[in-house]
């Protein structure tokens, strides 16, 4: 990188997206109760999901701001939304019951969104937001990914 | 979901995952500078990268947080990391040099992990923790999804 120049090195890829949790078996069960299977590449500290074209990872919190070499404090809004793209807006009202079921908080119920779409948000027992939507401009694809192009 | 039983019905999948900005113009143009290219599916509002295996999203701070129905203010660690993985330590100190040359802070420089891999963290220009990392028991397939199974 002699020449500062970033183009074409860096992947476009977020391989595992990892929260932290404040009792890691507490979070992996609340995420196995959603219907998701705890992946055998798991180990004793950190607990893998595999998903349609990446992985969740449930690390505790204090561990990985530790393993990131920052401070564990923290509070409020983490500027951080995971979208679950579903299929229709039944799918929404589906999934969203779900999680909801799952013990998760609603932070905001199916509606339909400004942007056209259908739109529902939830926190997972640490805190973490998800938004649970369908979006009428793009699509699924047989892996289940979002494609957007 | 009558019955409270979620299983089936949740897809194990993170389709997009946006990150809370303080400037979107600035914010995309940092992670431009990585070498990635807007979507033409960005809007006004929301900028969009197509990623191996989902979306990255950003959004300004503030908006996110209304969407989510949550109060927007917050400090400190945020509980999430996301990785992107890379095919061997060489590429590790390529895409990390990368993200400083871009202006990210690292906040841990390429080394040997505990877990057996090789890791490293930066923050993007607005706290948000990557990971860039090799693992030697995964892989990455073609189309660069990290499988761990």
């Amino acid at each position: 990188m002699a020449d500062g120049q970033a183009a074409g090195v860096v992947p476009p890829r977020v391989s595992i997206i990892t929260l932290g949790v404040a009792d890691l078996g507490a979070a992996t069960a609340f995420y196995e109760s959603l219907g998701w299977t705890r992946s055998p590449a798991s180990v004793e500290l950190m607990t893998l999901f595999t998903m349609q074209g990446s992985v969740l990872g449930l690390y505790e919190w204090g561990a990985l701001a530790d393993d990131a070499g920052v401070p564990a404090d923290g509070s409020g809004f983490r500027g951080v939304a995971l979208a679950l793209n579903c299929a229709s807006e039944a799918d929404v009202d589906t999934v969203f019951a779900a999680w909801v079921a799952a013990g998760a908080t609603a932070t905001k119920a199916p509606h339909k969104a400004f942007w056209g779409g259908y739109s529902s948000y939830v926190a997972d027992p640490d805190g973490h937001l998800w938004e649970i939507a369908y979006n009428p401009y793009s699509r699924l694809d047989e892996q289940g990914i979002l494609r957007i192009d």
